[in-house]
């Protein structure tokens, strides 16, 4: 998975401010650039209201917060960002003349996303130097809540574009969606702009007034798609007989004249008085920011319910909490100092790991060395991968020290070595550090590997035992750890 | 507010189904009619479906469940209830010969509802002989979640039809939405199609799959849908600046070619065979039921989020779950019979009421009895309004008598004895019964009332003590109450 520590953002509108608080609030570093002096106001505005719903939102907590930087021109934000979100008006020059100025500072490699609703991708890249950069990351306001993002590459774009960037917004929690055709508007936009057109109509026919239509949605199928979509709905208003019995039901609707669509409205200054006087009516008695704190504190809770059932945006939610909590250490094998016990844990202790007075609890001590012994096994290739379909260390002997304590919030840190490695058996010695070099605990353990049919002792396979001899090979030169081997009752 | 007792249903496929499990568990006892040998099978799945989610949904207990019983004809459901709902296929001639075989039989009050998506009910009312009783009341599928129901009237249909519809589907947690004016497909359909055909046209060229589009929705502008709608949601996409700056800034997008929807997209076998393929690739290992259920499950939370956050559909259900607790007696001061106690409480001991072996508990009683004086008050005109703005009476003496025991889940009512009412004074007596009869407690009040600025004793405004003057100069005519004026001790 691919991570970043710094990007830039071009434009802080809504939904370039929406992109600023997502990345600072995941610890990435945020450059950015917006013309206006009103900016940086509205964009502390926005980080204030995602910081309030991200406290809620998450169980887990998120990294040290990012640093936010306003710069003076778009080539300052190009020269110091690993990736640069474009989100400036939705003009085609606007835009072109942008990534100019982006890639005259730019390191060639960098990736450059557009925030564009709707111009295509291969429109957007032409005259760039380095096309194969550019793709469209389309995402939904507010940016820093919902997880839908559309990936649509343009004719020049690269698939390793496509994959970094689908990474980098996967590990920021979000739901890339990639659209393999590109297409004005992409899927969501022409979703959108069907009934944005529909409901002009409406309005425009007065058949309903604004307020009349949000109703319609969100006492009715709004609260069916926040979950199944379209299809998946349809599908069960068919019953039993499913899908096709729901397209014969409803085959001949098609060609009755339920929708206005065949025609475009104008919109007419009587048009937009219109709406604007009727939106007024109907929401007028809220500022614009507690609508947006509602509309917060709902999506909060819909995402959470969501996560606790299972389904859809919800298991987005999971996976990104679940992320958060996991050590992240993952260092290739040949770049590792085996001269020296390796890291094999670090995380900031989380506030549900406190005890009654804000220490870390007791059993969580173990639970920091059960996952260093996670890390170590997958080092030498004993992963999810080879514990799913090979074989795995089960422990079977422990023995933890309490040295010092430590507060919730604070970070924390692992180093293992390997005592003993050789056939089926692993000896591992475990130091959790106090990120300002306290050391806390050590941990013990003896592991005996076990295959997953038998689920009888055995050799790991040649990859693993090969590995593990090497960390071990290096690790016996090492002095024995104070402390190794003792046994309870024994004098310090 | 209009109640009804029994409704009839003709039609039970989805639609219909989910109308009748609403209606029972509403307590109104069902009369259906439909040709399939299944119909019954499938209504009771239904059925269950609802019930299972009902149970999480509400904290109030519903009332008893109605009856429900399948009729051999048209006529003989039409001969037996308040109200009759529409659910038959989508074709006109089918429509208007079953108003014809109901309108040989109901009773020409009985008002009659189409569930139809999208039949102009001027051409429904076209050839009824009471026309101005039939109206569309468009749900949504799962009925019995769903709260929007939209309501339109014909040319011909009555005002008081209307009113009196939409009344009867407050009182089962719905949310009637008036639509003005006649439109093929109304407001929400007329939408769903809009998005429909655009999304026809994204799977037949290959743009995206049903999954795709599914994730498009639910992933992104759905979670805005359920709590919003799509004027209040672009409002805030315009930031600070609101609706007016949002237009200025998409109005562009409308002259471009972000839409299919010129065209009409033709359902060949192939385009069949496409979505259908597609969607059985998406969600086919899931059951149509599993399916159902987790629906279900995501509606019954989002609601009660929304019902927490006191926002939108969560506001019918917080009004309708309040309603559900709520005595319900409302009988006009001038059609009371004075020479009688009066009823003051009505309900059903719900769950919450139990002691540890199923008894309503001690302190239940007291409520009872509470809620009888606050209904006698607000039969004197000393309602919400009056103590909201003048004053209250205060209770300063209460003497129960406990003489039966009753289960919860049984029904219990209360009768109401002025004793005396002049002046400042007023001295209750209430009687609780078992719905069989039985005297279950008695208790006796003395209330003093209070003007609500002052906060000392007052004489009520002029209409409340004339009130309270007919209903003593009446209630002292009858004998006393056995038990009255008792003191602890005394002898039985």
């Amino acid at each position: 998975m691919k991570s970043i520590r710094s990007a830039g953002v071009i434009g802080a509108g809504v939904i370039g401010s929406g992109w600023i608080a997502r990345l600072l609030l995941n610890g990435i570093d945020v450059f950015v650039y917006d013309p206006s002096k009103e900016a940086p106001k509205n964009v502390n505005k926005v980080i204030e209201n995602a910081e309030r719903v991200y406290k809620k939102l998450l169980t887990s907590d998120l990294p040290i917060k990012g640093a936010l930087s306003f710069s003076n021109s778009i080539s300052d934000v190009a020269k110091s960002a690993q990736l640069i979100i474009e989100a400036v008006p939705e003009r085609l020059s606007v835009k072109q003349s942008t990534y100019k100025k982006i890639e005259s500072s730019a390191d060639n490699s960098v990736i450059i996303t557009s925030s564009t609703s709707g111009i295509l991708p291969s429109d957007l890249q032409a005259e760039m130097r380095h096309p194969e950069r550019l793709i469209v990351a389309h995402p939904f306001n507010p940016v820093y809540l919902l997880p839908l993002v559309e990936i649509v590459g343009g004719a020049k774009t690269s698939k390793d574009a496509i994959e970094k960037a689908s990474s980098i917004f996967t590990n920021i929690g979000m739901f890339p969606l990639h659209i393999k055709k590109e297409i004005p508007a992409f899927i969501a936009d022409r979703l959108l702009e069907s009934v944005w057109r529909e409901a002009l109509w409406l309005v425009n026919d007065d058949i309903a007034t604004t307020e009349e239509i949000d109703d319609a949605i969100r006492y009715g199928f709004g609260l069916r798609w926040a979950q199944m979509g379209l299809f998946e709905t349809y599908r069960l208003a068919g019953g039993e007989a499913g899908m096709r019995h729901f397209i014969s039901q409803f085959r001949p609707c098609l060609e009755w004249p339920w929708t206005h669509l065949m025609d475009v409205p104008e919109f007419t200054d009587e048009l937009v008085d219109k709406v604007s006087n009727q939106s007024d009516q109907q929401s007028g008695q809220f500022s614009i920011n507690e609508l947006m704190q509602k509309r917060d504190d709902n999506l909060v809770d819909f995402l959470k319910v969501l996560k606790d059932n299972r389904w859809g945006a919800g298991n987005t939610l999971k996976e990104f909490d679940e992320s958060l909590s996991k050590p992240k250490i993952k260092t290739e094998f040949s770049k590792l100092d085996l001269s020296q016990p390796l890291l094999t844990f670090e995380s900031k202790i989380p506030k549900k790991w406190a005890d009654y007075n804000g220490h870390m609890t007791e059993s969580r001590y173990l639970e920091c060395f059960s996952e260093a012994t996670t890390e170590m096994m997958a080092i030498v290739g004993a992963d999810q991968d080879y514990i799913s379909n090979v074989g795995s260390y089960f422990t079977v002997e422990t023995h933890i020290r309490h040295l010092d304590e430590v507060l919730i919030g604070e970070k924390i840190y692992a180093k293992t070595q390997v005592i003993y490695g050789e056939n089926k058996k692993l000896h591992l010695f475990h130091w959790l550090y106090h990120d300002d070099g306290r050391l806390l605990a050590t941990a013990e353990h003896m592991l005996i590997h076990v295959d997953l049919k038998t689920r009888a002792a055995s050799v790991p396979n040649e990859l693993v035992i090969n590995k593990i001899g090497l960390v071990y090979g290096a690790h016996k030169l090492l002095p024995k750890p104070e402390g190794l081997s003792r046994a309870i009752g024994d004098k310090v």
